[in-house]
């Protein structure tokens, strides 16, 4: 995923990733007065209107920029309608040549893990191999430590991982900002990303264990940059 | 929820909640061989499968046990389909009276966890409520603080969560263990679960807001339940 990802944004000469977190709010009238229409007040509605939107979207950026970031628990409290959604907008977007970033943030012991590593990795059913969600790279939270990310990082094949180091939230302080040995917990995070990642490093010197890093702390991402040359 | 669970355990005599977290290599032969020649070795057959294992299991234990806890994960590795059965699982279990916590373990900032809370507080379509996910209660992250968990909290109408303290797994110290104000970081975030639940204490003395501690570590679960009595 890295070197594709480093790649493209050599290509288009843009770093950006578009957001897909649609909520019916900030969609235009028409669009949803159709698929009301024909859905009613349903999650089925719902989820056609994210269908399509997404689909405008991905139309107008798909050759200006290399990646984009469906963000799943906006499909996902649409229940069953939602996630088919969330899972047409992969495929889409992978049709166009977009790498997708799925903002999923899983994380949990190490057997739990790998059933949800089958987002980037599959899963296996008697011999038969099937790639249900088709995310290019996932993000994770770090909380369960290192036999918690472990199963994300064998599934690491040709795909990716995101691992949540500090987010962009106020309340993000609170624990990742406790002190611990004379630095902030999050920095302790940092150093855990960096070695889980070591053995991954593609041809641009970047490893398909990346970081999240909320972009409302610039200090610390130029920090973290720097303590992270590899990430 | 957190009522209903104490009143349940006081019922049943029995404090033990069975995990619903099917894997094919642990189901019989001959459930698993018919959904196989029906479906063939598709995500559609393991669903089936899970689902009628499950039921299985439910018609078992229902009168003897107070909840059921789906680990949604071994499900949603088996996309659509594999969710479909979580669901249905779901309705059974809670058709049998039995209280349904969905370990779910999700958390991110406000405006997603404000999403991911519809597994417990239902969406809402053009003024029309819908209740998709049906989980009694649900586990969720800490390591986005305060305003992360808020709109879990205010979801917490007649139902609950449950927020990891300590997790089972050997690697859990790597980062909860950190020493932080002359203590280990994890009892941080049980001061902090013990505030979110302050004002969600129902008729038994116990908070809607509950706490995940893994039993691998019993001294401190021991200290933690004395640490967080209302918890």
């Amino acid at each position: 995923m890295i070197d594709q990802l480093i790649d493209k944004i050599r290509e288009t000469g843009n770093p950006s990733v578009v957001g897909l977190d649609p909520t019916p709010a900030m969609i235009p009238e028409y669009l949803k007065r159709q698929m009301y229409r024909q859905y009613g007040q349903t999650p089925e509605a719902v989820a056609a209107i994210f269908t399509a939107f997404n689909r405008l979207v991905i139309e107008q950026i798909w050759d200006l920029i290399p990646a984009v970031k469906p963000q799943i628990a906006m499909y996902e409290q649409y229940g069953i309608p939602g996630l088919t959604s969330y899972m047409e907008t992969i495929r889409y977007a992978k049709s166009k040549g977009l790498i997708v970033i799925g903002d999923i943030k899983r994380g949990d012991i190490g057997s739990t893990a790998a059933a949800y590593a089958s987002h980037i990795g599959g899963v296996e059913i008697e011999g038969v191999r099937h790639d249900l969600w088709k995310e290019d790279a996932i993000t994770v939270n770090p909380y369960f430590g290192t036999d918690g990310i472990q199963p994300f990082v064998a599934a690491c094949k040709g795909r990716g991982i995101f691992v949540l180091i500090r987010s962009s939230n106020p309340g993000s302080a609170e624990l990742q900002e406790l002190e611990t040995g004379g630095e902030a917990m999050y920095l302790k995070v940092a150093d855990l990303v960096a070695e889980w990642g070591k053995d991954l490093i593609g041809q641009h010197g970047y490893s398909e264990v990346g970081a999240v890093v909320g972009a409302t702390w610039p200090e610390q991402g130029s920090a973290l940059r720097e303590r992270l040359p590899n990430t």
